[in-house]
């Protein structure tokens, strides 16, 4: 393969591909033979021979060894261009780059479509979220009527932010570019063009049509104050900023497609995703509501996208029959740690006589069995018996059954367990 | 294809294939030759011709008009033994039948790798939502770390129930069995028998290696109390079923695979998945967390993930070459609905000049176009200005525009509008 680009996800990429145990087995054939970048002499942090390097990148996407372009430099052009030339010369694209796609994915997915060749984008929405495959496929059953997401993790953690500390959107931003959450020039994300890139390319997929990015409506979240985002938690609410697409009840057929700040209940599943994750809510029939969740962005989780397009496109190319991704290519049996073994947190909760000295007989069994408490308080009665409850820190299993046998030993017969649950 | 059973999911999936339109365009090509049931006589929901019926499943899975054989009677028996037979007869199975998978995965998976057949199974874990195709292929990049779910719906209803209310188990599982929430004998559920086939499918998966159903160690929430889920609470957590699958830091190579009834933390993901719902919760390396949530179970949602299967299969069998699933199968636009005619709820802020009647002037202007209100608050004072604060109910977007445009004219030169946001 050739791969445009060695920046954030290019980096994370090669780094997948060059340490594949563990992972996927088709991973091991995946073998990078060209890399283009802009600066030869950038030091590298991934170890790739310097031969394979060139700034000359339309030589990758015509060079007869590379079947595949995964192209991550981003932007408009020469991404654009480059994406079009390794289409004419039949190579799979696989990219992350949503806004070439939103605003030239016409004329690349109608040349695709000419020249036989596939153009996979998971990474371009949701980082390392799987959500372009499943509406491509898992969901592909369903007449969708709505997709809402929270897609653009710098101004999710710009507004989780505000909300948190009661500051000002100036004050959050100018921190958060000095944290690297947000770029130097934030206008992509904080005036929405990003998420309005991804809503396009979400909205394409879930309605079976192109979407004219001129179309989207289109609003970013510099005018949002602390104000408003406190009295939307008195009135019940979280401010997000969202991106809609969904199938007009009244006009059969039309689509809205939006991206602006927006009220969202509390209770509903998009309001607890805070801080730089993203989720992308589908609605449909029979469905129902589906979320996924995760990271929106960063080196690996970007990387595992794209290597999720590469792992479709090699059990394609590397498969005459049977797709190696759906059959079942393991024979052995897992081992199981025992049970002994394990190491959790737990919580007990004890009934006791009210004697003196019940917490600290406690307290020196568990010590007894290298069992470190987190928290141990009598809590109330019941039927005249103390309630003591007890978290542990994590502890093995073994440990912490033998420290219950001595609590239960014969010098004290009257403490009795009531429960006993892990804690995550 | 022929359809084992037609009772919830049967029909649900039947539903879809007879309702086609504005689904993925194979479900088009896919027709149910063969249905067997129990009861031929039992009046059906779904239109389907009588002569498709028969009591002989045996000769569904040997018919040589059926590739793919769909298994939704449930149970280990007959359906390990029709599933043997179908793959003998080299057809493809689908299946939403986690027990006998796993219970019966070694043989059933070791025969369809001899017979050269997929046996795919989206539908055996939490319902409608994408997990098993997402930990095949979506997630293929990463070395998973720990799958960790609530993957049985019953007890998650139970357990939110007897937190939300503060009532024992022996009553919401009553109750749950009248609404029809909990079956009649409840023992798969409440003592995580169900959950256990869940987690063993799913670590298979993740880790890559068969599991032996007897490994796993289970317990139900059959003892857990209201008192413990009180403490919980106070101790800032929620006590949720959950099934873990992970990797043991410790003995390099061996698994962790449990369910039991847990403590998690209140911020935790998993904590707010409430009801019926279920979420999965995978962590891997590079990706970091992902989470996926939606219906675990009912009609609609299972036969949508059974016919994602189908559309796997098909788009294998259809394609000589190209994977239409993975290909771009559109060329038109979408129709976009012009914003003024968007119909969403609004907040707006106004700061007015303190005069009497202000309330009375906005409500009067939204009244006139049409606007009707949820909440109109004056709210406080900002510089001399009084603040008032609107929500409204789903109005068009033209009817708001024109109510504001009233309400700042002439007469009202000291009413501004300092924000206006959508309300989801
Ligand atoms: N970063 C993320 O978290 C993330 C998440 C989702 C999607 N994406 C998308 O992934 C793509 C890549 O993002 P990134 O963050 O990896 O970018 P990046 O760190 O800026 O890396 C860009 C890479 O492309 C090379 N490059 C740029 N312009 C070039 C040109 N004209 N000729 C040759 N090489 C050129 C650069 O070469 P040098 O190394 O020599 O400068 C660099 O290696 C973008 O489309 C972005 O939207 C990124
Ligand atoms: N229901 C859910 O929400 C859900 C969710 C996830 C997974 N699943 C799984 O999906 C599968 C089907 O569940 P379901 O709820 O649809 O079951 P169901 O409503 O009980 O339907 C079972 C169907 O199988 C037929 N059947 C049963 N035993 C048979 C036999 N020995 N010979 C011939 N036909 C037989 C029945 O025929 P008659 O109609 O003639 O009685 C009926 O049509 C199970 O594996 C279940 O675990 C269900």
């Amino acid at each position: 393969m050739g791969l445009l680009g060695l920046g954030t996800v290019g980096t994370g990429t090669a780094e997948i591909l060059l340490d594949s145990a563990g992972r996927n087995p088709l991973i091991k054939q995946m073998a990078i033979h060209r890399v283009g970048v802009k600066s030869l002499d950038k030091p590298r942090a991934v170890d790739l021979p310097r031969e394979l390097f060139t700034t000359d990148l339309e030589s990758i996407v015509t060079d007869p060894e590379v079947d595949v372009v995964v192209e991550l430099i981003g932007g408009i052009e020469p991404a654009r261009s480059l994406i079009l030339k390794a289409i004419e010369a039949k190579k799979h694209i696989v990219t992350a780059n949503k806004a070439v796609i939103a605003r030239h994915g016409d004329e690349i997915y109608t040349a695709a479509n000419e020249a036989g060749v596939y153009v996979l984008l998971e990474a371009s929405v949701g980082g390392g979220i799987p959500i372009i495959q499943p509406l491509k496929q898992s969901l592909g059953a369903n007449k969708i009527q709505r997709v809402t997401g929270i897609i653009n993790g710098t101004t999710n953690y710009i507004l989780t932010r505000m909300q948190t500390e009661g500051a000002d959107f100036d004050e959050v931003l100018a921190d958060a570019q000095r944290l690297g959450y947000a770029e130097a020039d934030p206008t992509a994300d904080v005036d929405g063009f990003d998420a309005a890139d991804k809503i396009s390319i979400l909205a394409s997929l879930a309605f079976g049509g192109r979407i004219h990015y001129e179309d989207i409506e289109r609003e970013g979240i510099r005018q949002v104050s602390v104000t408003d985002i406190t009295y939307a938690e008195d009135l019940g609410f979280v401010v997000k900023l969202l991106a809609i697409a969904q199938r007009d009840e009244h006009t059969h057929g039309s689509l809205q497609v939006r991206v602006g700040p927006t009220f969202v209940p509390r209770d509903h599943p998009l309001a607890s995703v805070n801080g730089v994750y993203n989720a992308i809510l589908v609605e449909g029939e029979p469905l129902g509501q589906v979320m996924f969740f995760g990271p929106g962005a960063g080196k690996g989780a970007t990387a595992s996208a794209v290597v999720s397009d590469l792992l479709n496109l090699f059990s394609l190319l590397a498969s005459d029959q049977k797709n190696p991704l759906l059959g079942c290519s393991h024979q052995h049996y897992c081992t199981i740690t025992p049970i002994s073994e394990l190491e959790t947190r737990f919580y007990v909760r004890f009934l006791c006589g009210d004697r003196p000295g019940v917490i600290g007989h406690l307290g020196t069994c568990f010590g007894h069995h290298g069992v470190s408490l987190e928290s141990i308080v009598q809590i109330g009665f019941q039927d005249h018996l103390a309630e003591v409850v007890v978290v542990t820190h994590d502890v093995q299993e073994q440990n912490f059954r033998d420290a219950l046998a001595e609590i239960q030993g014969e010098s004290a017969r009257d403490i009795n367990i009531a429960s006993i649950l892990r804690v995550l």
